[in-house]
């Protein structure tokens, strides 16, 4: 057996040792374009802002590690040119050398993984514009900025873009993020990014939503992007962070198939339309888990394990992909965003039915000095229950929260399920009422009628005649720091000795601060007669939408 | 409906929330025999430690506001007396008051807790010997450190135990613990209590394991607490922690069954053998929700469930309680020790068959700074892989991942799907190939066959004819360090090179630090036609066996 593997980084250096762990005797050649197999690209950030200060950390695994202990052939500066299906051998060039050769193979997996976009917008290829993508990117990056960087822009606030911006912020470096969505972390849904949002601004970034660079200038001082508005942001240092595409130009030559949006396609084995030619990795295009359909998902952890079932397929092993969830996790600055599963955006998108709930809970017991606040969205069938997708922004706890949510989906759990798991407790953890069981009890108490809610974009949507009563059942503190404009004020406490003055012929919308108090209110009002509905997750979801 | 709950902390106040959101007009009465409602049982050893500064806290809510926001007839210091279950009827005593009266009851529901075990020793009533159960215990243990404890004794190293000795420690009190097993945290496999036993010791604790208290002693000094051994330990301060045990004289006056350690028998509805008498939380016996027989499992979390179904079922709805996992967990000043599921000891009394692996994993990426270790314990079935049981040990990260496990085991999940987690992975919270991938990787090659291993308990316990050739995989400088007795040193990345220094006659026993090269150098051996077995976590195992 010889196998050949292009790219050296996740997929590809997964699926090499996994190759060799099977097979001793196996000829197994690792191909890499760039100097460096199996570096820690989800680091890169980090090193930039001096958080990782040995450069030497990033890299996981060295060629000669690789070759020593797994007995690889890695060919470093190495680029796979073109690959010829009936004859079954690549030509590869030789970087360094400038010499071409081919070399044959059993079996050929793809892991080129994607590109950083460039799009073509004038003045693009100024120097102080990168993009990051390996360790010669953040040489670069970083020196640049060593060598005096006073004003940044970082175009795209996805998952890099904002890491770049919180290592940016550390170096002294004044911000600047535009966005052409309204909102950061585009595969979030908006609300969920509110919290974010007003963090960067905490910590002294500038945002811009809605708006894109139309061009790039060299200026005395350094560059200066100028915006579609037509403002001008001056800079020493631009990055660029709006997305990536696949590698797909070595499959496409090779007349492999590719999907809609680039990424190459594969079957459950991850073998491309070619059944000796495997593809893992970002280059790829994967079934969506949740919504069944083809995606694309940029994420180390797919990656790792697409390589390794690759290997194992052509070894002959049982092994399939089952698809990607898109959990994915963020830090900003103090804060923490994950989500796993479908979004309401790609519910929507997808056209599937679909309820949500928000809570705001503490990530451990509140008695317990220390704990720290978070926003949990669940998105889930409106018949079955079952977990569709979840999101949750705050302090320590989210990422627990969104793993345990994530387990749930692959296992294809219900919101009844989430009632009664059984998750550690004790003060500096959790709770006996885990925010997973609480996220569970208001979702089941939707799905079975106990609990009857609106969401703050369909109270918000509504047409002033169709609008219900607002009942605010906060305390009198609470309803003067704030409120929902229009609601009446009745305190839950209350509520039992006042139902005179809530009309009977409207429905009443109750709400207090996270959705507790105010479903007790439902309760009542309910069993006393009224048409009545909780705003699921109260004034701090209600807020989440003003942004 | 007339509802009556006895007991109104965790699964009591828990029913009488949740039956006054079902019912605004059934009479509900919470009779509590102390002064509190509601309070946070888990939070008492933290007050007594000052991390939990005001004792008001530990109030989640209090007696008025129940009886506002739930209209709850809440009596507090009223014991129940009896129970006439023909007449439907309790005897209840005004515990001021001393007044006796009858409240009868369409729907009654048992929530009296545990009480802490107080063995028949001699002098075990003496002043400063404490238990701790409610606030009042609390107030009367942070008196007697206020007025003045130099040593301190604590029976039992359980949870509770180790909470109060790292308070104890915390208030700089010379503290002992007495432990008549020779481990600490009993529900746990001895080997996974090691790090806890060595951390009591570097944090200058005295542990004695494998003793008892057999007196106690008042001394012009205080108290001694006289050993088994005979060793004599003063102190003006002791705690029994030896366990609880149900409340159930109540239930067994009125002719309930009972189960063999004295729990109350109860149905999938949480009814007791009188369908209109419910009990729950820590005074009932509940199924085992892995090995499926009777257990006793006194935990907030399962108690406070266990409350919402009762109400659930006595309003009506269709409500099952699926059986307690078992999920704890303890801080132990920097450590932290948790589990779910069925522990190695528990499946081995029921004989039920089961596979086990361990790793040593970082808390997330290794690039990063700060990660802390772990050490994971995966107990599986050795057929169809379903996860049975799993603990962990070490650093941030380990509820997250026993988490994950309580949901696996929950959903019924096996080792193969641990193997596809798909777990939030940025370098600050978990690595592309989180701990519980890799558990799944480990485990699920051990039941493939690509991946033998002799766990360190097997290897330990064969006689010296049996014993396989030991091959220590690591580098020089580790096998230095210290290594198994007996054990042949070759680098693994020698190995392919050196083959002919190892026999072939004989079974070999590779090894290395954590697992993983030990797995590579037994596919290579094995692939070479040896007979090679990984021994399963490597050296840092075999550690955790020499306490």
């Amino acid at each position: 057996m010889k196998l050949l593997i292009v790219g050296g980084v996740a997929g590809g250096a997964s699926a090499a040792a996994r190759a060799r762990r099977l097979s001793e005797n196996a000829d197994i050649v690792l191909f890499e374009r760039g100097p460096d197999v199996s570096f820690a690209n989800c680091g890169l950030p980090y090193y930039i802002g001096d958080e990782i200060k040995e450069r030497g950390k990033l890299l996981v695994v060295s060629p000669e590690r690789l070759r020593e202990r797994f007995k690889l052939d890695v060919r470093t500066r190495s680029s796979v040119e073109a690959i010829d299906r009936a004859a079954k051998k690549v030509r590869v060039r030789d970087i360094a050398g400038g010499r071409e050769y081919e070399e044959n193979f059993d079996k050929l997996i793809l892991a080129p993984g994607a590109a950083p976009l460039r799009p073509p917008i004038p003045g693009i290829d100024l120097p102080g514009i990168f993009t990051l993508r390996n360790l010669q990117d953040m040489d670069r990056i970083k020196q640049a900025i060593d060598d005096g960087v006073k004003q940044a822009v970082v175009v795209g606030a996805g998952f890099i873009g904002l890491e770049l911006v919180e290592n940016f912020t550390r170096r002294g470096i004044a911000t600047t993020v535009v966005e052409l969505q309204d909102q950061v972390l585009p595969p979030f849904d908006k609300e969920m990014t509110t919290p974010i949002a007003e963090h960067l601004d905490v910590k002294g970034v500038t945002l811009i939503l809605g708006q894109s660079a139309t061009a790039f200038e060299k200026t005395p001082e350094g560059l200066v992007v100028l915006l579609k508005s037509g403002r001008r942001l001056p800079a020493q240092l631009v990055i660029l962070g709006v997305g990536v595409r696949p590698e797909n130009q070595l499959a496409v030559d090779a007349g492999l198939e590719v999907g809609l949006r680039g990424g190459i396609s594969v079957n459950e084995h991850l073998q491309s339309s070619d059944p000796d030619i495997y593809a893992v990795g970002d280059a790829i295009e994967v079934k969506d888990f949740v919504l069944g359909g083809p995606t694309q998902v940029p994420l180390a952890g797919p990656a790792n394990r697409q390589g390794r079932i690759a290997a194992d397929h052509i070894f002959g092993r049982v092994a399939r992909y089952r698809g990607t969830q898109g959990t994915a996790i963020v830090r900003v600055f103090g804060l923490t965003a994950a989500m796993t599963g479908a979004s309401e955006k790609s519910l929507q998108r997808a056209q599937r039915a679909n309820r949500k709930v928000y809570i705001h809970p503490a990530q451990h017991a509140s008695y317990y000095p220390g704990a720290e606040a978070m926003t949990l969205k669940l998105l889930f069938d409106p018949v079955t229950g079952k977990v569709l997708g979840a999101q949750a922004v705050g302090g320590a706890g989210v990422d627990k929260r969104i793993d345990v949510l994530a387990v749930a989906i692959q296992a294809g759990m219900t919101v009844y399920d989430l009632e009664e798991m059984e998750l550690a407790y004790s003060p500096q953890y959790g709770s006996a009422k885990d925010p997973i069981n609480m996220a569970g009890f208001v979702a089941a108490g939707l799905l079975r009628g106990d609990h009857p809610q609106i969401d703050v974009q369909t109270l918000l949507s509504e047409s002033a005649s169709e609008r219900p009563f607002l009942l605010d059942v906060r305390t009198q503190e609470e309803f003067a720091r704030g409120h929902i404009v229009g609601a009446v004020h009745i305190p839950v406490d209350e509520l039992r000795s006042r139902l005179a003055e809530v009309p009977r012929e409207q429905r009443i919308a109750a709400y207090c601060q996270v959705g507790q108090r105010g479903y007790l209110a439902t309760r009542v009002l309910l069993q006393a007669g009224f048409r009545a509905v909780n705003v699921s997750g109260g004034y701090k979801t209600y807020k989440l939408f003003l942004y």
